[in-house]
């Protein structure tokens, strides 16, 4: 019987480790990016988990013709960590030997290894296995990761319990035909569109939530902002004074969010020529109003007093950081029969919602809001819109037996990533996306 | 136009910050957990966001009636933070004055403040709204928190990305029945039993990625070890020289995670008695030599020679333990008929795989190993298994333009929180379940 005691000892190091080891030998593996030949020596750049290495190849150092040497090999080199005061890093690896783990079956059809993958979106996406091996490409999705990261520690520092609910669902949460139906045992079920009901109960349970999952939604639009299947960054919080306090705590989490990225990213922001936005203060302003204004300011008709058409979302944003140096803009109270049944209405005009949503660089990315808390007043509403209360039993139960007032928020991860890294369609921002069109890979 | 700073002054304080304010007047809020009179006074407990805090009621310093309290209803109360030197605090809260937010309509059918929710797994679930907030159920779910930021915070440090996987899917991973289908915009789709196939081509871009998510199986076994949607927690890495190194890190994750619920989990641990196990080195022992082990030491006859029988599983833990003192082991190199067509088969001998599970008090909590990263091998063993090779385009892209050896394993999210805690039924360490019966909450 043999036994595993949790130490590994890897022969190879890793790029960061490189410059304690200036003057000594050593090895390193990773995959074989690019070949630059020069006059007499070649550039080889090794991919490793985070950082590109450039290795020098020569001839005479060299135990190993270059010829052994394909892209996209996988390979552990033995090379010599050779001072440098020229270049950057204070060091070179000259390469000694190579010890080859893998070769590719052919060349990829697409160039990966150029600063940019030069080809169609459908291209980047269908061969997204390939192309996510760029440079730049991967580091989107470190970038997305950081994200996730300042947002789970902002979370976890301010007192919110991260669950895990349920995807495959009885009732939708916001109901509606956008609704993907799945066969269960005999029975239909639906995909959930968000984790709303969930996390509203589990505030009465734990005060402050938060998830971060995925989310389905069965709609036709095939735009550059829609995806059938996205990660939803969902917080809920009990005992708020007003549905400020949210707006307020996503501002704090945003600030957040981008120190964390200056701290972690560095290189990937670097990389990518990301531009953080500054989050000092945020302006709020009332859904009617900004119509109003946009309207106004750009001298355009209000053929729609419910909705935002997306120009005006564009032109709102170019407005706000004109006038106020903001590229972020809260738009409040909603007209209430465009927000769901749970929303909570103005005290003082039941027309509106305590609602809101963000913007950021020219599209929604947060939709958020008090619910109603009270049993009496969330059935009357129901009623109200003429729903089958019977449908939604399991969800009642918490105004039921006692609820907080309490709010929350949605932030759709892949659209925030796509505008701070100032991306025009969100599949670009999405690991493998689902559209209407797109099951793979 | 209003503006928002990320600023929140709450009027009222927390638990945490009770002992700052000895001899002072404060502020707190929460759910009014249980109501215990006493000759003369009367202790209020208040539940709030991760401690149930004891307040003292007496009508000389109370400005209310007692009768204003209502378990379950929300509140702010007003109170004084006495130094007392006999409480295990350091103070007592005497209630002075009290805001009600909000009021149940009834009271609870089923009874959710002692100690344990006296009542049957049936009824336990279809009131999980309610029942979750009866202290240690609640505690469950904290434990199961520490985990998942266990986990991340360990696979983080150790250079893992952290990815998000799409859950609707063209093809399933593993394939078989036990996949659910969904409609797609008029085509079928499946939800991923795992999240296998990404993982493997994202460690073509980042060597090492994780992912912690839901995962769908259609399984229609009933039993107290079985979910059809459970949170994975799934890693990936590359570079490995042997499968060993996978179950290396999966001891070293185990044993930080351990750490991270002793350092930060300790009020919920204390509360419903978890003794943690120890994880300094965990025995691995061939599938067949255990199963002539268990034979062997408990006079039973081997009916299949491809699997374990539950029971099995569990008298090959009882011996382990009484021989190592260890609650886990591995057991490694499963027969290839019962592995996936992707798994790498032992050099010495193809009829079984560089792969394990890890058992845990009894039950499979993790199955890992191995990958076959070179195309050709793939491909071969693909068509030896009569698969069509067509749906499995996208997928082998990454072996076709060259793989790293690798390998990685899934982790049960609630089989490993209900061992941990003891329990019999997984369910009672999933938050919302779903089985073949069960849709709700």
């Amino acid at each position: 019987m043999r036994t595993m005691n949790g130490e590994i000892t890897k022969r190879t190091v890793t790029p960061e480790q490189l410059q304690e080891h200036i003057g000594e030998q050593v090895q390193i593996h990773g995959s074989i990016y690019k070949i630059r030949k020069m006059r007499g020596f070649a550039f080889v750049l090794l991919r490793t988990a985070r950082q590109v290495v450039q290795c020098i190849y020569s001839e005479e150092k060299a135990g190993f013709s270059l010829d052994e040497l394909v892209e996209e090999s996988c390979v552990i080199f033995t090379a010599e960590v050779v001072a440098e005061e020229r270049s950057r890093t204070g060091y070179e690896l000259h390469l000694l030997s190579v010890e080859v783990l893998s070769k590719p079956e052919e060349a990829s059809p697409i160039v990966i290894n150029n600063k940019l993958v030069d080809t169609s979106l459908e291209n980047l996406l269908n061969y997204r296995p390939i192309t996510l091996r760029n440079e730049k490409e991967r580091a989107i999705f470190k970038i997305q990761e950081g994200i996730t990261f300042g947002i789970r520690k902002f979370l976890q520092e301010n007192g919110f319990t991260e669950i895990h609910s349920p995807k495959i669902v009885y009732s939708g949460a916001e109901g509606g035909a956008n609704i993907f139906r799945i066969g269960y045992f005999g029975r239909e079920a639906y995909l959930a569109q968000s984790p709303q009901f969930y996390k509203q109960m589990m505030v009465g349970v734990y005060e402050r939530v938060f998830e971060i999952a995925p989310v389905f939604r069965a709609e036709k639009h095939d735009t550059s902002r829609h995806l059938n299947e996205y990660t939803s960054v969902d917080f809920e919080m009990g005992y708020i004074e007003s549905f400020e306090e949210i707006m307020q705590t996503e501002t704090a989490m945003l600030r957040s969010v981008t120190e964390y990225l200056k701290a972690y990213y560095e290189p990937e922001l670097t990389l990518l020529s990301v531009t953080l936005p500054t989050v000092t203060e945020i302006p709020a302003i009332r859904f009617l109003e900004a119509k109003e204004l946009v309207a106004k300011e750009y001298r355009r008709e209000i053929k729609d007093y419910e909705d935002f058409e997306p120009e005006e979302e564009k032109l709102l944003c170019e407005l706000i950081q004109k006038k106020t140096g903001s590229e972020f803009v809260f738009v409040t109270h909603y007209p209430s029969k465009k927000r769901p049944f749970y929303a909570m209405e103005s005290a003082e005009n039941s027309e509106v919602t305590e609602s809101f949503d963000l913007l950021f660089r020219g599209l929604e990315i947060t939709t958020g809001g008090q619910r109603i808390h009270s049993y009496e007043e969330q059935v009357a509403k129901m009623e109200r819109l003429g729903m089958n209360l019977s449908l939604f039993e399991s969800y009642l139960m918490m105004h039921k037996y006692g609820m907080p007032p309490h709010g929350g928020l949605g932030l759709g991860l892949e659209r925030f990533t796509s505008k701070l890294l100032g991306q025009e369609n969100v599949r670009r921002a999405t690991l493998f996306p689902r559209d209407t069109g797109r099951l793979e890979p």
